[in-house]
């Protein structure tokens, strides 16, 4: 039997992406690279041989479980955890690591955001097997770290320990996202990898540790324990999660736990958080242009991304360096370089 | 009783303002104004006192019968006639004034397309009025022809006589429209006025100036004029009327009828045919930008010409001088100076 579990974190509303992603319909649910698979769905699928189907759990709001359901129906409905509100990361964690702990003690976690993007997949796979051999035996916090290929500011970073040998090496510090001279030094002092939000734990780990550095936490969940896979979970789940510290697993446990190792990789991942990231990975046609949608006629356009329902009929002309994204009723025109006010519009 | 009728020719496909226009539902038919009036619901409305409802007569095709009837819920079903193809102006006038000859062979008509826009509605009324005086006891045609107020090249032209006394001028030609330094001469000269596509004759004048310059079209109708009024006309006209000659009442009639006349008037006439045109008809906000839409936010934008549905939740940030469409599932963006494409793009 495989012991190997992996948990889809799918309750972000992704707000950089309006109007293709909203509160309605967020950006892991969506077909964003045009490819006919949503991002959740593709998350899943790169698991495919490492981890069995059955063995996938999702953890998102309730507003979200039909599209859940929907677009992942081998997960079964017990295995997609409903949180009543936001309460960070931590929570969220202690809350599927119990409920597995509680069936299956001897699990190995991996523990994966539902809406990033992978571009070489059997890497991927070799990555996380090998983390989940070295997690399995040892009492020990594993996470990804992407080896930094510019001077981001958009990601968080992990400091490698130095002088250490091995592939995996032990954390240092986890850092918040920099400035850009910050950024720069990193890239160029090494030992700095990107935090891809991916980590493998075994599960006794995870519940030994949480239960150490966040009794309150842990308290909880003793209560609502004994409901798990009961018909009255939810209603636990509903009357005491609120009561959970808001914290970041980051906060509470990773930065302060001892046996947290990091392991450097590169496989091709990106977080795609913003428009600029989009068009950076799907194919562009000869006048730079990215189109997702499938009825699009660009007429003396240049470096535009364009995003639309795959039955909307579409002509654009004469536009450079600007995004066109429509969704569920709403269009959205504004040039690239202005992304980071697309926030601003919603309101 | 009131002798006067109103007949609207609403059978065209407006192709220029796609996709606001289309052959499903086209200019005539929609709201362009945003005023929530189709542009045919406010050809009715400017001809209010003057013509009673009851006297409203329309021609157009199979396909738009149920728009008119529910746009236009006062016309009889009885005077909504279907032209089973396109047969340019002669046949379709030919087969209006022969009905209505039937049964009121003293009335006077005013012919009107249905996607024109009057701003000036006082005075629009004025000169119809006086039109239908002057045509309703004389055997002549009447056209109204519009002061021009810039070398237009996108409208025909009607020339005067020289030496005319009085308002009402008898016509010398038709002209077709003109290049720019042709337009330019015309209104140097003077004498010349746009052609609005209005006209005002009594029908005995219609039915025998017909009779007498295009004998094999009153030919046809002398066939289908026994089914007028019964439940075989419409089978009648779908059988003969694609036998009508292919033939515009301008070549067929206008320039070889004697009795014809110009009424230069002035009352903010517009045959709204471009984005161009729409744009100065519309309000402007502080940036020059016209908006048809209830849901529009537009940042940074000057000179845009914008169309959306009501409904639709939309933001445009950093266009200048740009259309932005969208109708019935379609979205069209492109620079408002190469409109004249448009056609192109809907291929």
């Amino acid at each position: 039997m495989n012991n190997n579990h992996l948990i889809i974190m799918a309750g972000g509303v992704g707000s950089r992406f309006w109007p293709m992603s909203t509160a309605e319909m967020p950006k892991q649910f969506i077909d964003v690279l045009g490819i006919g698979k949503s991002m959740i769905q593709m998350t899943v699928e790169r698991f495919d041989g490492v981890i069995p189907q059955e063995n996938v759990w999702v953890v998102t709001s309730q507003r979200y479980k039909n599209i859940v359901m929907e677009q992942l129906p081998m997960v079964p409905e017990t295995q997609i955890l409903l949180e009543p509100c936001m309460r960070n990361t931590a929570p969220c964690i202690e809350y599927v690591s119990r409920k597995i702990y509680a069936r299956y003690p001897d699990a190995n976690l991996v523990f994966s955001p539902a809406d990033h993007i992978v571009m070489d997949v059997p890497e991927f796979k070799r990555v996380i097997s090998e983390s989940l051999r070295f997690a399995s035996n040892r009492a020990a916090i594993l996470t990804l770290g992407m080896m930094p290929s510019r001077p981001e500011t958009g990601y968080g970073y992990i400091k490698a320990r130095d002088n250490e040998n091995g592939t995996i090496k032990k954390v240092e510090a986890f850092k918040e996202k920099p400035d850009i001279n910050t950024a720069k030094a990193y890239l160029h002092d090494g030992g700095y990898y990107w935090n891809a939000g991916i980590f493998v734990w075994n599960v006794k780990m995870v519940v030994d540790t949480i239960a150490s550095l966040v009794p309150d936490l842990h308290a909880v969940f003793d209560r609502i324990t004994p409901s798990f896979y009961t018909d009255n979970e939810q209603d636990m789940v509903n009357e005491y999660f609120p009561t959970c510290p808001n914290i970041s697993i980051d906060y509470a446990v990773m930065e302060k736990a001892d046996e947290v190792y990091v392991y450097p990789a590169s496989f091709g991942w990106s977080d795609l958080g913003t428009w600029g990231s989009l068009y950076t990975h799907l194919p562009l046609d000869d006048s730079n242009n990215a189109v997702v949608g499938q009825e699009v006629k660009m007429v003396d356009c240049n470096n535009c991304v364009v995003h639309t329902p795959m039955e909307k009929k579409v002509v654009i002309q004469g536009l450079n360096g600007y995004i066109v994204a429509e969704s569920r009723n709403t269009l959205l025109i504004c040039r690239k370089e202005d992304e980071q006010l697309i926030k601003e519009w919603q309101k």
